[in-house]
């Protein structure tokens, strides 16, 4: 396999001639009904990935296959999944795909071995684990004390191990209640800000509530407060905080094996936080919340996803031509950020996990070997549940100076099912007019001769739509994001596994909190504490 | 007054050839103790605005503040306050300062009329009403029924009427229980997504819900349609529709005394839908849930802003300087994005409230008189508590490609005072030493011979601090973010106080719901509601 820097492929030079050669991508003259209803590829589980009104014509579509071909994407793609070390700069696997099989021949058809051991097989041995265990929560056989049942599940962890789990919580709640599932609350904890754990603790019924405490290092700071904040809680209620609590971690960390837990579940190194939703640090919360077959249909659907992002057509490939779109945005059309816009309430925190998984992983300025690069990397992901941000910020989306490529997401059928027709059509109807209609807007915009309400339109939109968002349907679309930002940190040459950039934050903070009254030695660090009164 | 073009002034020009000449602010030779300490101004009820680490030296400054001469910011603002027509696209007057005042001599000591009224007495009048009857409410004199009472509200209503509200009441739910205050459940519905209306009203105790139902114009599509749900609920619960819902809208809206609800509470065309949060579009429901004396603190605190934002002395004057040094970062050092970071739980949603009033204000290519204009207005705003935002897209801000100017947010205390020492510190100096630490590392970064370790710092970032996020602090934050965007809008020489860029979505969507079945006579708008089933 060769790793090269993007801008040194033949790939990089042609979109670079196309894009200074070809005039600007004409909207309101290539877009027709044609187009949207053929520009689309399967994605997975029924969902679609339209690219209709994307600034792609043949020309862009064939230059970025032979980017693809050139850069290898496919088979980087199939060499992570076989266990190559992609994350380079902790010499690490990468196997968050491998955490989504629910049998010996795993979705993609692949397992590893790491020092002899069979990687898929854990990761399966700790879903059966753990799946018999919230089951037997869920069922009563495990409860608080004799005689009485948990009710209420509450995450402690932060990024990885909150973002995600909590954006799939809010995904499946609906979904569950509507489907006549057994449903408990779940609620999460993750600011080291005290009035974080102070307003949720002091909601919960602490005698029936379960705290899963999740830090795969076991050394979070923020995750370590919180639990010992809770556990004053629970022992000031009389509890013993024992009995309130699992831990799931890495089994070389501080927290494993700690009799000091209810149980613990394990997960590795080689899945990064940003990417451990479909692994314990997800699982177990989903299935103590909404019951562990909802959280299997979840994998399900992320596996197929992966496994369709193996095909090397990129009109056959949905992650990986939105990866390359979206390449072609930032680098050639020079647009720094993305907009996600899930036409749905249920994907309410879905941009902020999105948010975390994309900046988080290629927001690099160096490449896979350390090495400073001299292009645009990972764009800024920002975005708010439609309607609601069309009252808000889409009036600089239409009529700003700066153009924002926008990522629609949308399904036919509501999660509840609980609708009503007024003046006409259902509130789900209300909901995808408007969202063609701004799909329309962006896209084609409308001619005025009042500047005021012009629209110049020309603002590239992709769609993934789909019936309805179940939990198949969920699992596809968190794999599908992953899989782009994996296949766009391919073609950038960096390595989107690592974080470096949050190491030196925390080196300082913990200079600040040890130097006890004295100097920390740096100054402007000091000076910050003394008006922040620490 | 003189309205110019930004880029036909004489203020452009000179920071132009600075920022075309001058070396790039060196933060770490710059950036000192001293530094931290002093470049700092109040900005209202013990808050101050910290831009020690913004790339902003003598030079600038002066350039900045001959510009806000030049340009009449000042003058501009008073004349705001008088009355002046500044929405010049609708022709209307921008008066949500005027909402601020308690007493007939006003917080910035104007006040209005229009066409013989007194509109800081009609304002008044509003919140005296609805000051006496949500105390009344609260006090149990009025309920559902006889010997009932409401202790749970929700507000139905969209962007402007939903995200400000919805952002205060969180910031101010905590802060309401430790100071003891009585405090009642606060829920909001926006979405026309059926699902948001349907697990909201699901999870209420209908029978003691009192509903308050916002929208200017009393046209908003997602809202009636929302009134109508909920409407159908209290039916089917056997209950009636009028004793349980308010109604939050302009005197000539066509919910303007409807003896269907159980009172109405108005404002006017001359408070914005994202500038209303000040007026009973957040009033109501804030007096509701926490009570009247907690939302007049909050209007004391705005006032004080207000009143502070009138010093033409740009260093003097925080909001104005907030304003020219995001002017600077986006004009002359070609900054796209701003990212807000509250180090504050309570603050959760602030960033999306910001979000809108940023966005939807500045988000515009014609100047205020409709003609185009050739720089760059509005930024993207975003942003999401701190600890949180650290393990999360933290790492593109600190070693991503493009460089994004940042806004923290911080406060000495926590509202509920509920901490533990952990380790030797409460989680209150943690959440501080990791703001300092971050500012720190965000300005100066660190060296490191692996590129992958390296922090370039040279990230501008600015600090707004205080003891404790009270309701006074509240209303000065929340008013301060008004009056930057004012500012920046005066600049730009555009109108922040429309938003046409919202309509042509609305004209498409209705088209879609009305088509019955045969063409809209846009076969793109077509294709699209096709594929998404309507």
């Amino acid at each position: 396999m060769k790793y090269t820097d993007f801008d040194k492929s033949a790939g990089y030079a042609g979109l670079l001639e196309i894009a200074n050669k070809s005039e600007a991508f004409d909207f309101k003259k290539m877009l027709n009904a044609d187009r949207v209803k053929t520009c689309q590829t399967f994605l997975a589980e029924g969902l679609v990935y339209n690219w209709a009104a994307k600034s792609v014509d043949e020309k862009v579509l064939n230059a970025l296959q032979a980017l693809s071909d050139e850069l290898e994407l496919i088979p980087k793609y199939k060499a992570l999944l076989e266990g190559e070390v992609m994350n380079t700069g902790e010499d690490r696997k990468v196997l968050h795909q491998l955490s989504r099989s629910l049998d010996e021949k795993t979705a993609t058809g692949i397992s590893v071995e790491n020092e002899g051991r069979d990687l898929g097989a854990f990761y399966r041995k700790e879903l059966i684990r753990f799946s018999e265990f919230t089951e037997r929560v869920r069922s009563g056989e495990i409860g608080p004390a004799p005689g009485r049942r948990f009710t209420c599940f509450a995450q402690i962890g932060i990024g990885g191990s909150d973002l995600g789990p909590r954006a799939l919580s809010l995904a499946l709640e609906n979904w569950a209640a509507a489907e006549g599932k057994i449903t408990y609350r779940a609620e999460f904890i993750s600011n080291v800000d005290p009035d974080d754990a102070s307003k949720i603790s002091s909601s919960l019924p602490l005698e029936e509530t379960l705290f899963v405490l999740v830090s795969k290092s076991g050394t979070t700071q923020e995750t370590l407060t919180n639990e010992l904040f809770v556990k004053e809680k629970l022992k000031n209620a009389g509890l013993d905080p024992g009995k309130h609590m699992l831990a799931v971690t890495s089994e070389t960390s501080p927290l494993a094996n700690n009799p000091g837990y209810l149980d613990s579940f394990y997960f590795d190194d080689f899945i990064g936080g940003r990417y451990s939703s479909t692994s314990p640090v997800g699982g177990v919360i989903l299935s103590l919340a909404y019951g562990n077959d909802v959280f299997k249909d979840l994998l399900i659907g992320a596996a197929s996803a992966d496994k369709a992002a193996l095909n090397p057509d990129i009109t056959k490939n949905a992650a990986l031509l939105d990866a390359l779109i979206g390449v072609w945005e930032r680098n050639f059309l020079k647009m720094g950020c993305t907009c996600i816009l899930p036409y749905s309430q249920a994907l309410s925190r879905f941009p902020a996990h999105l948010q975390q998984l994309d900046m988080e992983s290629n927001g690099k300025r160096v490449n896979r070997d350390g090495k400073p690069i001299s292009y645009s990397t990972g764009p800024v992901i920002f975005g708010e549940p439609g309607t609601n941000g069309q009252h808000s910020f889409f009036q600089l989306l239409h009529q700003g100076t700066d153009i924002i490529p926008l990522q629609f997401i949308g399904f036919k059928q509501s999660q509840r099912k609980d609708d009503s027709v007024i003046d006409g059509s259902t509130s789900q109807a209300k909901l995808n007019a408007n969202l063609a209609a701004q799909i329309t807007a962006f896209a084609i915009g409308q001619g005025s001769d009042n500047g005021n309400k012009d629209f110049p339109g020309g603002r590239p939109v992709s769609l993934i739509y789909g019936d309805r968002l179940t939990p198949q349907a969920l699992g596809a679309l968190l794999a599908h994001f992953e899989n782009k930002v994996m296949f766009q940190g391919f073609i950038w040459n960096l390595n989107s596994f690592d974080q470096e950039g949050v190491q030196l934050g925390k080196v300082l903070a913990k200079k600040i909190l040890t130097k006890a009254g004295k100097s920390s030695g740096d100054p402007v660090l000091d000076a910050y504490g003394e008006i922040l009164g620490v």
